[in-house]
């Protein structure tokens, strides 16, 4: 019975379950850059040219031998006199020599032998022909010199790197249009409890809707997943166990979530047991909420046992699944790398059992200037908790509790 | 000419936007509770009942009267008549008298007259109908009462609330699965420039790909909006001053973006000027990079001139286009409240000039178990510099720059 079994802490279950898909590789797929948004490059993509493909001013202004401004000032401008103007998207043609210069506009291409630009607000215009520089110019002022973005053969984006707007951008400058992508996981969940009917009937006494399915499929969706819902399935063997050996199947990943009763769990130990191995990896983990987690693995495929709790779920959710999905989607380095946190001061005490990560949900609130965290109350059973609180903080193992007006670093829920 | 009049502070063109579009009314729908992720309630939703809709244990035990248990411990147990079995799901038909109790699983209905549950393991059978309480409890004590959760009548979900997959399982445990919300804004976005091309073409000489279209459609759609791309459009008043039309005309928001060349900002300016008012609101911010923004109005249809360069363009979106598209989504609130943020080490000594904001671009590292920030060179053409950068930090108008070792608030890009 898993009360009495020894609880797995959660770094200790997070490693156990990362080296145990550690090996596992993704499939690819080719997408158009509109749909490789927030998805993982599956190759190393080097730039096929350079960026940009010629040297350019930054500035609106006049393209100069720098030269011929050293010195310059309002009281001795340098005077230089106008050969020529650079045309947007013209291809270059002309080329300047001492004492001449070029109109040029932001972003216009350099005539030859010219190194810098002078701006604008810089030059007073004589005549037509004829301006004043009154504030001179070193060489490359005012430039982006040919390849100075990125230059050719050079690393734009690195396997496993997330496509953010900005690196379908860079993909974009370059040409590229079409990308090798890590395929997205596909997720099954089954939701399990005699106790559980589904959102759209009614529930009589001693019945509740099934809150699970609905939140970890709308979690499983943000990371870009895609989900198969299994349902409500009864909690007797027949019907569970072959459901989920149906999902793993089907899926990626597997989800079960269901009552945490101890009938409940000894269920989902036997039903990840029937799999074909390596089987339960974490029984139980030193988490509050979330103790009740399972964690298991069938050949490729990662079995989770979710507490029927929906605070727990989501919980054990941010610990051990996204975790899972981050290795599976192909994305490279630790998953909770820099996660946006904000530094909060606590509003009361909260004590904490030793030898057990709490995590603590907080609502956030501004104070005088400063970010205030006041613990959301509320049985794990209750959602209600979940939806009034904007992150969360946590209460390490070794620690009894944290004191009002302590700084903490709040995980922020998105 | 725009370098030559007065720019516009970034807080007070924010203001002047915002007070603009105050009182456009987004439209809304309904849509199913998978659907829902990410939008927006367009009305208040109250519980329509309670949940949970009966008193329920929180723990695997035995349902008792609390009274009967006071003061028992390891040495003085109590002892109770086990009288019954509480199944998951099924309706309460019990009930309890003094010196009695029920086994009951977690999640359990409560039997009628008993008000706690003591946990399995602060008891020990005696026999099959007797058990030994080693451990007294109080009222209350692992029970969730009807309607603890939510309360029949109570706000469950605010007009304007982000529906996260916390509120999306409160709904769902409250049995409501259409939910009314408001309509995604729909974007246009146009490109201009002479030196514009596609980047699935050629790039001769003088000629750059349109990078812009696709960093703001991704920004966009992760914002959750329809996107319509209107292409790459020649900058002469015939082809751009009839797409923008066109645009506005079909959006809820317009985007353009082109050279940031003096003759471009003027088209831009005379192409909002030309459509339905009250016209430009804003010309020119103090801003770095994104000085040449453009915010204008056309009836309730916001558009948006942003600087040909990607990085500009990017800044200026999140200043200006973001709040802009919350407001227009029916968020409440203001759009960068308690934005994720890290603390982090400056690496070098930043100079900035007075009387603009600047938006310094860093890399985020951990040295020595501290975030440390390194500026991320590049000039604003370049759009590595954002692929290389994990966020930014500010440097205010009234600031001269930041020094090495300073601690800034580093906001990050996901």
């Amino acid at each position: 019975m898993l009360g009495r079994q020894q609880l797995t802490a959660v770094a200790e279950a997070r490693t156990i379950l990362l080296a145990a898909i550690a090996a596992i590789e993704p499939g690819s797929e080719t997408v158009t850059l509109v749909d490789a948004l927030d998805r993982v490059s599956s190759w190393d993509i080097l730039a096929p040219e350079d960026l940009p493909n010629c040297d350019r001013s930054t500035m609106d202004g006049y393209a100069v031998i720098a030269a011929d401004t050293f010195g310059a000032s309002q009281e001795l401008p340098a005077y230089l006199e106008v050969t020529g103007e650079v045309l947007m998207g013209a291809p270059g043609t002309g080329s300047i020599s001492r004492g001449n210069c070029y109109k040029i506009p932001t972003g216009g291409l350099l005539p030859d032998k010219s190194d810098g630009v002078v701006m604008l607000e810089h030059t007073v215009p004589i005549d037509d022909k004829l301006i004043e520089v009154v504030k001179g110019i070193g060489t490359g002022t005012n430039v982006i010199r040919k390849g100075d973005d990125i230059r050719t053969g050079a690393l734009a984006i690195a396997q496993g790197q997330l496509l953010r707007p900005q690196e379908l951008g860079l993909l974009a400058g370059l040409g590229i249009t079409d990308v090798e992508v890590y395929r997205r996981p596909c997720v099954g969940i089954v939701a399990t409890g005699d106790e559980i009917v589904e959102p759209d009937g009614p529930a009589p006494a001693g019945r509740i809707r099934n809150i699970n399915s609905t939140v970890l499929g709308a979690l499983l969706r943000r990371q870009g997943s895609a989900v198969i819902d299994y349902g409500i399935v009864a909690d007797n063997e027949g019907s569970f166990f072959s459901t989920v050996e149906q999902a793993v199947a089907e899926n990626d990943i597997v989800l079960f979530s269901g009552g945490s009763s101890v009938g409940m769990r000894d269920l989902g130990e036997q039903a990840i047991a029937r799999l074909a191995g390596p089987g339960i990896l974490v029984h139980g983990v030193a988490l509050k909420p979330g103790k009740p987690a399972l964690i298991g693995l069938s050949g490729n495929t990662p079995v989770f046992g979710l507490p029927g709790h929906p605070v727990s779920a989501m919980v054990c959710f941010d610990f051990f699944v996204k975790p899972a999905l981050a290795r599976l989607s192909g994305r490279s380095g630790s998953p909770d790398e820099l996660l946006p946190t904000v530094r909060a001061r606590l509003k009361r005490n909260i004590n904490s059992a030793a030898g057990r990560l709490d995590v603590i949900r907080v609502q956030l609130t501004i104070e005088d200037d400063q970010v205030v965290a006041q613990p959301v109350l509320g049985r794990s059973g209750a959602i209600s908790t979940l939806s009034r609180a904007h992150g969360f903080f946590l209460i390490a193992e070794d620690s009894q509790g944290c004191n009002i007006d302590e700084s903490v670093e709040v995980y922020i829920y998105q």
